[in-house]
């Protein structure tokens, strides 16, 4: 028998499944939507039978040691979902109960997906023999998993790492969270679509993205333009690594990691965010730093990511 | 015989050194001026000598468990002290070494004073069973110590607590640092002085403090005048913890610590300091964890706090 874990990444739209060995290897993958379910206790019924339809099949080769979860605004310190903006159930979920309820006997573990992501890069990724790294996630919004001393930093109530919602811009950008100039609101997929506009607004320079109204734009099409040379589009991407380097001194300054893994969607655009990020972080630097934090990309593949992250959960418990 | 350690605080001026037992009681007090010392290797001797002598003192009754020493710009993973400004002794010094070779095979540890300050929070303070929590010292500069998971965030380089230097005004007041807009520049005993002449240009308000001039002015000047119900002064401490609430919003999403301790000079201000930086924390702090973190002032006693905290060090080194 293989012994293995389930992680399980839970986005707004849809929800991935993967059976994950100990070295980082998703055996067997599947998905099932997240939005079309209302109920979440029959939400949980289906995912369960999802992963026991996977088990069966295997015919005992399967040595099923745990259960990880991540998920937007999850409480790893009580195993609860609480009051998550992009998924249907509001209130405070107890996530992991229930799921213990469909697997007695087995670990189960809920986090955050950005604390997911790092445990994945701690465990099989960039990460490996690190103890103290910073995991940036950037997708619609800006999620963050912070590791010290080799351990997961989710703080006294279990919901640290928001540096996604640390201020960037006093008094700038209206941010989801209620607040103005929060971080994501600059550094992430949809701050790089309000800042091409921005560009737009204060630049003359012509660019093939002043076709595309804001309902549309996607950084998807920033990134495009950049990599085909639009200066304005360039431009964005500068202006997004400034930011987001600037407060990228700020969290060295907090935890003095190693290094920092940018994780997601807009990482993808590689170099063209890590190159400004790097240079405005170094400038932004306090001098002892300077010169010793790597900015990397995430070295989990780009398939599965989430749900390997999901899946170190269970190790990291069982290793406890 | 009864376990002592012994705990070293380093400043630029004095070298306090003190005999300290489990529960935090300081048996024996001394000190030594630091600022006579051009030679390091003297200097240490010499603070050795004391020691020394206290333990001749004692004759037999004391059993020395270790050394614990803060001082501004150590290292504790390397045991050093690197370019401290404040200390006539430049580049990097082993200090620990310089110590060890005084007393072979007794424990010798060494971290920044705000660490320090934190593991005496930790272990005879007002942390005591908490496990997440950040310490700010507020004195000539900022500094801090972060306790994460139970354990202080010394970071990849030893180096990691430096909330001082993270940015509070993007292009604000020239820092010692060689930077702009630091903290601390802002939130310390020069920060409040600094404020103070900044309202005084800002504002008509009469104040007592008008005749003061800048090169004597300090903030227990500032302190006095607010006390008295100066209105300039009073706005002085409002604008103080501000900017200083504003920030530890911003550190509260890294880490969220479940209080922030206030500690040395500028912290005996009491709620003078207290009431706004906690006012506008809360407002400036993403909803999650709005009305969850303390702002309370160090338990560590006046008279010899810092001492207390280098000695908590030894005891964190012995119960590893």
């Amino acid at each position: 028998m293989k012994e293995v874990a389930i992680g399980i990444d839970i986005g707004g739209t849809n929800t991935a499944i993967g059976i994950v060995d100990r070295d980082g290897h998703c055996l067997v993958e599947t998905s099932i939507p997240t939005d079309t379910h209302d109920d979440v206790t029959k939400y949980v019924a289906d995912v369960s039978k999802k992963i026991q339809d996977i088990i069966a099949f295997s015919e005992g080769a399967l040595d099923i040691k745990g259960i990880g979860i991540g998920a937007p605004n999850a409480n790893y310190h009580k195993g609860t979902i609480e009051n998550a903006p992009n998924l249907r159930w509001k209130g405070i979920i107890k996530f992991s109960e229930l799921f213990q309820s469909h697997f007695p006997g087995i670990t189960v573990a809920l986090t955050n997906d950005a604390n997911a992501a790092a445990m994945g890069e701690m465990m099989y990724g960039g990460a490996k023999g690190m103890k103290d790294f910073i995991v940036i996630t950037l997708g619609t919004g800006l999620g963050s998993g912070v590791v010290s001393n080799g351990e997961l930093v989710y703080g006294h109530d279990g919901f640290a790492g928001e540096i996604g919602h640390t201020i960037a811009v006093y008094n700038g950008r209206m941010c989801g969270c209620g607040r103005k100039g929060c971080l994501e609101t600059y550094a992430s997929a949809t701050g790089v679509k309000r800042s091409i506009f921005q560009l737009m607004c204060d630049s003359n320079k012509p660019s093939s993205l002043r076709d595309i109204p804001f309902s549309k734009m996607t950084s998807s099409d920033v990134y495009k333009a950049a990599v085909a040379g639009d200066e304005l589009a360039l431009e964005c991407f500068d202006y997004t690594g400034k930011i987001l380097g600037e407060k990228m001194a700020d969290s060295v300054a907090h935890t003095s990691p190693e290094a920092i893994f940018l994780f997601g969607g807009m990482a993808k655009s590689g170099d063209l965010i890590i190159n400004p990020t790097k240079k405005y972080m170094e400038e932004a630097m306090l001098p002892i730093f300077k010169n010793k934090v790597k900015i990397l990309p995430s070295a989990l593949g780009d398939v599965n990511a989430a749900v390997l992250g999901a899946s170190a959960l269970v190790w990291s418990e069982l290793d406890k």
